[in-house]
Formats: C-alpha cells, structure tokens, sequence
C-alpha cells in the first residue's frame, strides 16, 4: 500500500477541488473574463497542485522511504533517489 | 475584448486536457498507484497550467498592454504594474 | 539607457546583498552547518533573486516595452515576445 | 557530520562559481546592459542555486534522514517533517 492510502479521500476531495477550479477557469475564458483575474486563478490552482504534491511526497518519504531504509540500507538509498529526482521535478516545474 | 479571445478556443482546448490530467490523478490515488508516479503526473498537470498562463500573459501583453500605453501613457502604466505583479504571483507560485 | 538606469544603485545594493548570501553559505558549508539549515538560507537568497528580477521586468515592462509600443507597432510586438521568453525562463527557474 | 561533508569540496567551487555569476550580474547593471540578457543570466544563477540545494538535499536524506530512521521511528519521522518542510521551501521559492 503506497503511503498515502489513510489520507486517500482528503487527497481525492482536494483533486475534485483542483478539477473544479480547472472548470472554473474554463468558464472564465469563455466568457471573456480579463486576462489579469484568469492569472490569479491560475496561480490559485498551481499552488493548490503543489500543496498536494508536497503532502503526498511527504507521505511517501514517512512511509516508503523509512520502511525501506529500515529494511535495506541498497533498497533505502534507492528510494532516497526515486524521491530525490521526484522533489527536481517537482521545484523545476 | 480580452487579448486571448482570438485563441479562445485553443485555451479551453488546453483547460480540458488539463482538466482530464487532474481527474486521471484521481484515478491514480484511487487505485493506490504508487505515489512518485503519481507525483510525476503532478509535475506534469503543473507545467500544463503554467504554459497557460505564459501565453494568456503573452496575449494579455501584446494586447491590453500595448493597447493602454498606445492610447495614454498613464493607463499603460497602469497595465504594466498589474501584469507586473500577475508575473510576480506566476513566478511565485 | 536600460529602464532600471534609474534605480541602478538600488540594484547593485542588492546583488551586493546576495553575494554576500551566498558566501555566507560557503561559510555554513565550510562550518559543517547543519543540511536543513543551509537549504533555509538557499531559499531565501533565491527569493531574493527573484525579487531583483521581477523589478528589472516591470522596469523594463515600464520603459523598453511601452517606449517601443508607442514608437512603432511591430517594435512594441517584438519587444512584448521578447519579454514574455524572459518571464517564461523566469517562472521556469 | 552533515551528510554533504563528503561533496563539501564539489559545493564549495559550486558556490564560489554563483558568487561570481551574482558580481557578473553587477558588472552587467554598472555597465548598462540590456534588461534581457541581465533576466537571462538571473535565471541561470537561481538554477546553479536549486541544483546546489537539490544536490544538498538528496545527500541530507540519503545520510541523516535514513540514519535517524534505521535508529529510531521517532526520529526518522521528526527527519522526514524537517525535510519535507525544506522542500516545500524551496519548491517555493
């Protein structure tokens, strides 16, 4: 089970959430809504995608990563990697 | 008329894909897939959004901008300090 | 004459605080400073990075881009493009 | 010892090397370079700093987080908060 699985239904309400702001941008673009207040939609939802993400990884690294660490000192370091490359993606985009 | 409506269509087109890539995240957390894949789909939905916003801001620019400061320097002005900080939350979130 | 012609010194005060930053953080890594610690100082010269970049655009937005957009149409587009590449490497930072 | 102390060397010429792109970045403001290309050597400055803090923090997990956790739960758990609230720092920032 990945780490993530007892917080699954507030990850799932807040990606419904996220799916309605993305619905919510394309209702403001269809009616012509200034481009300015679109943006700080926008920015609403991106960091909104990153809370997620940043709760999700934290999850993983307490789960995953020490359960793994805690095993096997090979299979620890490689998770460390897997997150490590995770936690690039996610600061460069 | 806002500087995207010419590209109004191409941008809802973008929304919805966006929209489909947060409700495929949905269905990742809903069938346990393990949490860097799903991060990795996050990086992803996110650089979606922001190349959104870049071309909206684009738009924004080559339009409403460039309009104001045609027509009277004191409105462009204006315009300029509000995409200014539209750019300044992008940047930040 | 740039757009920040005007508050150069300003800004040359600035970068001269974030050099300073970052051999402060020579100087934690010489000293063994904890990891944690060393990462909150890198964020913060990062913001501040940031911040001087984001006044050099609006600067810029203020006097190149608008200058341009009431000299000559196809100028103050090219100008426009030019910053939008500019804010996109930014956000993307 | 901090779990970069084997790269302090490697860090340490990284370092220096943003040092002297930050006094290239006041050279270029003395001298009056155009906006662009002063935000485009921002943009490879504050990358040079992520890839400094992302190489700082993989070493960090692979070294005090994993430590801590192969020692004690509590401990691990306590490493793993401090790092992914270092994360989302910098994936602030």
């Amino acid at each position: 089970m990945p780490g993530y699985s007892d917080a699954r239904e507030a990850h799932l309400r807040r990606l419904r959430r996220i799916e309605g702001q993305i619905r919510g941008l394309q209702r403001m673009v269809d009616d012509d809504v200034y481009c300015i207040d679109v943006l700080t939609q926008v920015s609403a939802a991106t960091r909104a995608l990153q809370s997620f993400a940043l709760e999700l990884l934290s999850e993983h690294m307490a789960g995953c990563v020490v359960d793994a660490a805690r095993n096997d000192p090979e299979e620890g370091a490689a998770k460390v990697k897997e997150a490590a490359d995770a936690i690039a993606r996610l600061v460069k985009s």
